[in-house]
């Protein structure tokens, strides 16, 4: 995982280093990638927080699998809020506010990365502890930069 | 990457052992899932087909980076065509020719693996020779299963 994560920062790094225009063909583009992204990472996310709030049986496979998947996702969204891809439910503020939205984007990766951890522990009390957190970090950036 | 790719078959595996309703709240999520997936991969896959076709720079570390989120993101849409989930451009072949429609898939996987490797391999024409085979893999499924 920690190659797979490098890879992905690296990625997210080379989409960031690059004008959107090289990154997606259009503007709308840009918006259905990181709308897709995050989409992706709230199914699996869900599947977590079914687990830890007793809706679904704790099935500690599925729990570490989704938990991955949600850290890897969480990886790619960004690349999507790029220059001229204003729209969707995404505040102005993120392209006022680059230093606060990344600092969002840098909590979220935290957390995530901590829910892994959690998940593979194969008990539902880490998972649990872990859960909330995570939940915290994406509410926080939808209270600062996504429309409601 | 194999445990990640170990993992996240872990959690597809799960995903089809389990009836759609307790994946997806709705069918709607489920078509929304595979398209959302989908689209992240493609535009992922069309990085690297930009750079394989001379449209782009070659750039090795984010040809890697691209290749591993198509990997990893071929494992993830197949949860979505559950039972009850038709619809979208999804030709109701799916539900009819299971057998053929994992095969599919299966080669899918196959490829995104070898392009990871292609693209490791830190040059231009590794990832050349692999760019096709893999997005034949992608036409096969879409000329069968595919509405155009």
């Amino acid at each position: 995982m920690k190659r797979f994560a490098s890879l992905a920062v690296a990625a997210a790094c080379a989409a960031m280093s690059l004008p959107a225009a090289a990154q997606f063909a259009k503007p709308e583009d840009a918006i259905k990638y990181r709308q897709s992204s995050l989409f992706v990472m709230s199914q699996h996310f869900g599947r977590l927080g079914a687990m830890a709030n007793g809706r679904a049986p704790y099935d500690a496979a599925a729990a570490a699998a989704n938990a991955e998947v949600v850290a890897d996702m969480a990886k790619l969204p960004w690349a999507g809020f790029s220059a001229g891809a204003e729209g969707g439910k995404a505040r102005p503020d993120i392209w006022k506010e680059d230093a606060k939205f990344k600092e969002r984007q840098q909590k979220l990766l935290e957390e995530t990365g901590k829910l892994v951890t959690a998940a593979k522990a194969g008990n539902l009390d880490a998972l649990k502890a872990q859960f909330g957190p995570t939940a915290a970090s994406c509410k926080a950036c939808h209270d600062s930069f996504r429309a409601q």
